[in-house]
């Protein structure tokens, strides 16, 4: 799946606004630059802190991910205005703010004003790359320049947006929409399955909660199910990704920058929040919800309705809210039932 | 908001097919009238006892809310025939059934035996006062005498139905359904997302189940975003009410009736029954669920996959299901794993 | 609703590839022919093993189920290596194989080698059999010899399958799939239900997951309502049926081969896997989750949110994950509160 991935925002979903120089930026933050920094450097994209690079700009605001700043290749770095001072002697260009993460919001809104959902106003489908064998329902709305593969069905009322790939021999469902997406073949989306929309994040603002741009994309490998009505967030920076083989039931929730293994099974109804890795042939059963960045290992089960609130480990079961071993939820309900139940001595 | 309160039934979305006599009504449920009520009085409309004045008739069926009936302006009352005794005195004119919910029911099937859904059998935009810079896909149905307002676009396979009201520089995602609305301006429906269904009311009938009829609105403030395929049901009667900078997650369910502040975060897969009363600022985690009637304060966080069955007091966190104050909660799952969890131990 | 069983394919939906002759489907499966069994024996198709008969073929893995196989009509029976030596007495025709549930996966492969799933590629509404007074959005998409009863309503972006049979007065709302359905009078599908998806069926095969197909069907009774949203699958082999009456709200998941009696209420996103039998007059609570196989009696009542994994007796109240008598359930919410929290005396 990594050879998929290109620079951090993908031209073909995302146009860049910049660049920007590094004192036009902070001055836009209201930001201190730290004494080495250049106000003429010129700042092209943002990115995470283990990805940017060169002229990139990241943001570290988090003592605890110090090892992170050490280690990455961002020539900028947006940060608090305490950290400022402790990092005086880093070669990095150095922005110090009041709010990290409200800042580096902002940043994404400067360099992509506009991000563009999958809309179908017009259908574009005569500047799509169409593989030999393709269905495609007149209903069917297809943005600018996006390829799909051979053989593949796209359903009445399916939304495919601006520079969305599609592998070959794909069925594409009715009602579905997909957006800032890279599929592989062999991939059955059903109806009314929503790939690619904005995951959900926010930050205080002036007014209320402010969006953060979601410039991520969503990658899916080959082999791939998603049933009715499901959801997969894009990711925020970085991406959403779903390995081959892994099959996902109707009505379920993926959010932002999970990253789920191969030959995972995703029950009806479950729901994995934002930034969740899962291993290799997992299996989360009907309703189970996983927290938000939390890690599944290779085979681990969760029981059906189970609250994941930490990492479970390769191979083991676990049920429950929060979820504990199964053996230990089964001794539980046991040992409560003998505590306070009378319904069956007495009735 | 309560500036875009009307009459209790808007005529942009239902059509009233009274007056009847209050007689009629009388007959019609098989009802007994109070001494002092007049059968040719003319009943307008219905409402509920909160609402109702002059003309219109409310139910009064549960002694705990006598205060209600005392301040009610309405002019005529349906109520159980045992209340119609204690009630003698009353200078409303009272209707006296066996069973007030029914009966309520069948005087709403009366006043609106049609209740017409957003179908886009047609397309009416010519009927539609559309603003400056508007954007509608061409499979997009709008139904009539919408109004949509400047700079707002309304994607492929969207059904707008008749008389809604959207603001300005909202976007509205493929394959969502909006009826009986009033939206504010900035709003963004994600893909999929329902907005104004029928609530899920019903009465036992003669023949199983009967629906009550859904006679209120959905109203949506400003700048809210509501996920994708969430659905947000209509009032029963009174209105359905999302607060100004709200955000709702994908696959979200918003009952009837239910009053949602501003500046309120839902999670994914959160889920609120009928009636409930949601204060500013509040945080309902991911999968959470709040049963029918109850109120959150402001600024309460209700921790993902918690089931909250009682008020929860402003500021509060709670966790758990039944849902308890986040440390309580702690606690006991601490408490129960040294109870009975031997698995740590003996692996 | 059994009047409307045909037989175990309905060829209105699935186009059977067979007969197979046995000594073929065993060289296929790389299986073991039985002494008794005839290579020249012509198979038809397959079947559950409580339906099947003549010459159809079924699948016998499980010792507890041996009642089964002695009272099976299946004139040819696939089993496991293990299984054919016990058996080796019956007058069945016997395919013995290392694994039968995979085995009896590429025995549907080779029948059903292709199911085709509603996708509106065209409108073939001039070929389907359409009541008086039907009302048919533009944007729907009606599939091959569908029959779309008397005064029925199909809305905008409805995509209706191959052959599926709606009944008299139904609105089939905006953006709604239908396959593989007969649907009764006067049922009301709100926007966004999906009605005979694929069920959720995988066997491991030498790739990772394989799909088991999916070759039943949904049966939908009279004034059945079905909520926004919601998916019903279709049967593996066999039907899901939903009874007269019943009434289904937002966001519900209702697995292959639930078998849901009448006057049934599904509140808001509650989860019914596999298999599962309910009862007439049941009511489930918003959220609540029945796991597969589990039968819950007439008039039971299911807690919103609980997680039931045991049947339930008919009239029995249950609460809780997992869920016990809700009296239980309030005594161990009671009783672990006097255990454990403190936040009431201390606060």
């Amino acid at each position: 799946m990594d050879a998929l991935r290109g620079p951090m925002t993908d031209s073909r979903f995302f146009t860049n606004a910049g660049p920007f120089t590094l004192g036009g930026l902070a001055d836009r933050l209201k930001g201190t630059l730290a004494d080495r920094a250049v106000r003429d450097f010129s700042v092209t994209d943002l990115a995470m802190l283990d990805d940017a690079r060169g002229s990139e700009i990241a943001m570290f605001a988090d003592r605890r991910y110090r090892a992170g700043f050490e280690s990455t290749l961002a020539g900028v770095v947006v940060t608090s205005l305490a950290l400022v001072r402790d990092l005086a002697d880093t070669a990095r260009h150095l922005i110090g703010v009041a709010v990290p993460r409200q800042a580096f919001a902002e940043i994404a809104w400067l360099f992509y004003p506009e991000t563009e959902e999958a809309l179908g106003l017009s259908d574009e489908r005569d500047t799509a790359h169409v593989g030999h064998g393709c269905r495609i329902a007149d209903t069917a709305r297809i943005g600018k320049g996006a390829t799909i593969g051979a053989g593949t069905t796209i359903a009445a009322g399916a939304v495919i947006g601006r520079g969305v790939v599609i592998g070959d021999d794909c069925i594409i469902g009715p009602n579905t929409t997909i957006s800032h997406a890279i599929v592989g073949s062999r991939v059955h989306l059903y109806s009314g399955a929503i790939l690619g929309a904005q995951g959900f994040g926010f930050v205080p603002g002036a007014r209320g909660l402010r969006r953060v741009p979601q410039l991520g994309r969503v990658l899916v490998g080959n082999d791939v199910e998603i049933g009715a009505n499901s959801a997969v967030d894009r990711g925020a920076l970085g991406d959403t990704v779903i390995g081959d083989g892994t099959v996902i039931d109707n009505l379920v929730q993926i959010g932002h920058n999970c990253r789920i293994g191969r030959s995972v099974v995703l029950c009806g109804q479950s729901g994995i929040a934002g930034s969740v890795t899962i291993g290799d042939g997992v299996v989360v059963g009907g309703a189970a919800r996983i927290a938000d960045h939390v890690t599944i290992g290779d085979g681990a089960k969760l029981a059906g309705g189970s609250g994941v609130t930490r990492d479970v480990a390769a191979g083991e079961t676990v049920a429950g809210y929060p979820a504990i071993p199964v053996r230990d939820w089964h001794r539980q309900a046991i040992g409560l039932d003998r505590m306070f139940s009378h319904t069956k001595k007495t009735d």
